[in-house]
C-alpha cells in the first residue's frame, strides 16, 4: 500500500468526521421528479444518486417550425421541459417570427421575460393602463417585459426574426390573449360586456380559437 | 368538412407546436391535496386534471355562532377549508361578535391580518414593547395587524359587530393566549415564573381552559 | 418615593441592559413614507417614532359611485391609500356593481385576489389556455383568482352587488385589458395584427377609450 | 519596466472587457446605513468603496449583567448593532441566566430562534394551542423555536447558565409578553376581558411593568 | 363638441373614481435609480413619470474583444448596465471564447446560470463535493449551472464559441477564483495553507494576478 | 359533575366552533419526514400529530475529533440531522480547529455563515473580487460571510480554538474548494487550464483529494 492511498483514506475519514462536507450536495439543486408530484415551490426532487449531467442540459432549443397562422414558433426549455432548473427561478425559450408573423398579445403570469435578439428585427412592447413601453429591436438588443404585463412582438423587418427568451421561473406559463377570450366555453355575451367588443367580432374570433357558447 | 373545422384544426396543430402554450397552466395555480403530504411551501398540488371552478370557490363564510364564553365566532376559509388558495399568499375568515364579546388576545404567528369593518363598533389593536396602536372602528374603516403581533378586537358598541379579515398567508394559524399559557401540561410553577402572575390566577385559568400541572 | 417607582424604575433598567427588548419594533412593521422612494420590496419607512394608529386604518372603504359607463365602482385601500400595510403583502378593496354593470376583463400583474361576496349576485371567473373556472357567487361565498389571471366579474342578478377583496399585496395594480389595447398610443394595425381583432374594431374601441394611431 | 508589471496591467485591462468582473461585489452584500432610510427588506446600502472588514464583525457577544428582576441578560447582535448582516437573514445573540432566573414569555414576530446550549441548563418550550414542546437542555444540546410562537427559556439548574442565539433574521425583534399586556395604556378593562385575568392581578402588573389606566 | 369626446372625457372620469386603476403601474416595475441608494432588495426606484421605453431595452449585448489571456470576453446587461431589470430577478451576458479560451472557475454568488449555445462548441460543467456535472455544449444545446455552485466553461472546439447567458438575479455578481485567491492581500502562507498549494504555485499567480503579500 | 368541568366542555365546544383556533399548528413549523421526498422549499412535513419536542432538539453539537488532516472539526446540525429545523431558515454547527489547523476554503452557495467566538483566536476572512475582508476574531467577536462568498478559517493562535455557527438556510451544504477541484474526475488538463495552476501541482493535489484522469 502506497502512502498517498493511505493518505486518501485518511481524508475520507476525516470528511466523513466533518459532516458539513458529507452532504453537501443534497440541496444546492433539486431536480424536478416529473412523474412525482409538484408543490407550490415547484416539483419535489429526484434522488442525488439518480442525477446526472443529463440533468442540467436541455437539448433542442432549435429554429421551431413557423408555417402556422401566427408566422412564429416558440420552443421551450421549461421545467417540464427541462427537469434541472426545478426550484432555480429561470428557464428559457427560442422565439423564431418569419416575415410577417407575430406571436400575439399574452401574459406570463408568473414571471418576467427577458428578451435577446439574434437576427432579424422585432418590435415589441408592453402596456400599462397609463402608458405603452414598445421598441423596434435589432441584434444586440435585450428588451425585459416585468412580470404579468401583457405584450407582444411582431416581426417588422424584411426576413426571419430570431431570440431568445430568458424567464424569472422555472414554469412561466403563457397565456396567450385571444385563447382566454375565444378559446373556451365563456359566453360570447358575457366575453362582449366585459371587453366592449361587439358581439359578432366575439362570435367570429370564437371560431377562429375554437371557443363555444 | 368546412373552412372554420379546418381553420381550427390548423391553429391546435400549431398550438402544440408552440410548446409555450401548451402547458401553461401547470404552475399558476396549486390547488392542495388535503389527503397528500404538506411541504414548507404549502400543500402539494392536485393533479390539473382535476381541478374545477369548485376548488377557487369557498361556500360558508357566513355568520358564526356566538353563544359562547367569548360571545364571538371566527369562520375560516384558510387552505384547510379551502384549497384553491394553497401556495397563493392569502386567506379570509369571518368574525362576528355578539354585544359584550371579544376576540381575546392571540397571534397569527405568520400572517399579517386585515379587518375589514361591516357592521356594528370594534375597538381593536395590537402592542409593541413600546407602544399601544389602538382605534375603535366602524364600517368602513380596515385596520391592519402586522404579522405575529399580539392583537385583539372587543366589541364595543350596542349591537352585534361583523368583520371580514383577510391573511397574508394560506394557512395563518392562531394562537390564542389563554390557550398557549392555560390550555396545556406547562407546570403553573412555570408558567407564573415566566409571566409574573401570582399562581393562583394561573391556576383559576388552568381550570377554565383546561391545562394541567 | 413609593416602592412601587422604584420597581419600575429598576425594570426599565434593566430592560435597558438588555437589548433585545429595546429595538423590537423596528422591523416589525415598515409604514410607508409615501414621499419618499420606493424600492422593489415597498416603500421606505416612516420614522417609528412619527407612527401612529391612524397610520394602520384606512377609512373609507365604503360604496363607490356606480354611475359611470362600467355601471360598478372600485375602492381601495392598497399602499398608496393605507400606508401601514407596506411591506405586509395584503391590501384590501370594495367592489360595488349596479344592476346591469360588470368589472371588465383585467388582471393584476404582481397579485393573487380573494372576493368575498356581501350582497346580491355576481358571475365571477378566470381563464388559462386550456380551462375556464367560472362561478356564480352568491353571500358567504369566497372566490380566489390566482396571480396574474385574466379575470372579470358581472353582476348576473337584480339588484345591486356588493363584495370585499383582498390581494396577496400591498400594492396589487390593475391591468384593465380596455385600457392596455385601446388607451394608448399603439397603432390600430398593431393591435389588430395580434390580437385577431378587425381593425374597424380596433379603431372603434380606441375613440372610446382615448387611444390614438 | 518588468515583465510582471507588463503581465498584471495586461490582465487589468482584460479584466475591465470584462465587465463580468468589475462590479461583482455589488450585490453580494448591503451593509446597512444606519443613519439612512429603512425599506420593507432591510436599510439601504452604505456604498461598497467605504465598507471595511470591521463591518462585518460585532465585538460584544460577552456575558451580560444579570443582576436584575429577571437575572436575565440578553446581549444582541442584530442590525442595529452589527451592520453587516442586513439583508443577510441572520443574527445573533448571547443570554445569560443566573441561577434561579429566566427569559419569561416572548415572541419574535419575523424570526426563528435557534438556542445553543453553552453552560448550566436551561429548560424552555414553545406552545401551541393543541401542544406544548418543552425540554431540558445542556451543553451540546440545540433547540429550534419556530417563527413567531410564544417561548420561555428558565434557568432549572444549580449554577448559571449561559447559550447563544441565531436567529433567522437580521431584525428578529422581540416581543416580552408582560410588557405587551402591562407596559402601556391599554386600560386594565380591556386587558382583563380580552386575557380572562383578574383586573386586580392585570392592576398589579401594570404597576410593575409601568403601564397606565 | 362631438359625442366621442363626451365619451371619452366620462371614461377618465370614471376611471379616476375607480382608483383601481389609477395608480396600477407604481409597482409592476422598479426601473432602477442608479444614483440613489441600493437596498438588500434592489436599487430604490426611479419616478415612474420619467421611465421610458428606454429603461427597458439595453443595446450593446454583441461580441466583445476576446484578445486578451482567456481568450474570452463577457459582455453583461445586468441592473448597472440595464436599469429596467432592477427588482425583476433576472438578467443577462454574452460570452465569447476565442479557439483555445476559457473562462475560468468561478461562481455568482446570488444567482443561477443559464447558457444557451449559439455557435461553436464549449465544453462546461459544475463541479459538487461528491460529483461532477459536465458536457460539451452545441448550438441548441441549454446548461443550468446551479446558484453558488463554482463552474467552468471551455472553447473544446475548432472555431470560436458564443452563447447567451441568463441569470436568476438582476445583478448576479461573478466571483472569478483565481482573483479570490491571488488578487489581493491575503498572505500566500494562508492562501497556502487552506488551499493546500504549494507556496511557490500561490506566489507565482499572486505576481500574474495581482495579489500581494 | 363540576361546574368546573363544564366550563372546560363548554369552552372545547366553543373551540371547535371556532375554526380559527382548531389548525393553528399545521402550518407554524414542519418537521422533515427524512425518509420523504424533499421540495425546492425543503422537505415534505411528518404528520403534526407525530411530532414531539424531541424533533425540536438536536443532541451532539459537542467538541468534533480534530486528529486529521486538516486538525478540524465540523460538528452539523442541519436539516439532515435536526429535522425541526425544516421550512425554518436556519440550522448551526460547531467548529472546534487545533492548534495549527485550519477550515480551508469553501462556499455555502445557499447559506450566509455567521461564526460566533468561543475560545482562543482565529483569523477568518471571504475576498470578493476587489477586497479581502479578513480579521482575527477572539471570544465575544462574532463574523458574517455573506452568502456564497468564498471564506476560511485558520487558528491563529496558541491553543486550540471553538466556535459556533449558525446559518441562514436550514440545509446551507459546503463546497470544500478543494474537493471541488481535485476531488473528482475533471481532467487535469481542463482543471489547470480553468485556474492557471501549473498541471503539476493539479496532479499533486488530485492525489491527495482522491480525483482522477
Amino acid at each position: 500500500m502506497k502512502m498517498t492511498t493511505i493518505h486518501i483514506l485518511f481524508i475520507f475519514s476525516l470528511l466523513s468526521s466533518i459532516s458539513l462536507y458529507s452532504h453537501a450536495s443534497v440541496n444546492d439543486f433539486c431536480v424536478a421528479d416529473l412523474k412525482g408530484t409538484d408543490s407550490p415551490s415547484g416539483y419535489n426532487c429526484k434522488p442525488v444518486s439518480s442525477v446526472t449531467a443529463d440533468d442540467f442540459v436541455f437539448s433542442g432549443l432549435v429554429a421551431g417550425d413557423t408555417n402556422n397562422t401566427f408566422k412564429a414558433a416558440l420552443t421551450s426549455a421549461f421545467v417540464t421541459d427541462f427537469p434541472g432548473v426545478n426550484g432555480l427561478g429561470v428557464s428559457a425559450a427560442r422565439l423564431d417570427i418569419a416575415k410577417g408573423g407575430s406571436i400575439p398579445m399574452h401574459t406570463h403570469p408568473g414571471a418576467t421575460e427577458l428578451l435577446i435578439m439574434v437576427e432579424g428585427e422585432i418590435t415589441a412592447g408592453f402596456m400599462t393602463p397609463t402608458a405603452l413601453y414598445s421598441k423596434t429591436l435589432k441584434p444586440g438588443d435585450v428588451m425585459v417585459f416585468p412580470q404579468g404585463q401583457l405584450h407582444f412582438q411582431v416581426n417588422s423587418g424584411k426576413t426571419k426574426a430570431t431570440a431568445f427568451l430568458a424567464f424569472s421561473s422555472a414554469n412561466p406559463g403563457a397565456q396567450l390573449l385571444d385563447l382566454l377570450l375565444f378559446g373556451n366555453g365563456l359566453s360570447s355575451q358575457i366575453v362582449a360586456e366585459t371587453t366592449f367588443l361587439d358581439v359578432s367580432q366575439v362570435k367570429k374570433l370564437k371560431a377562429r380559437f375554437g371557443g363555444k357558447n
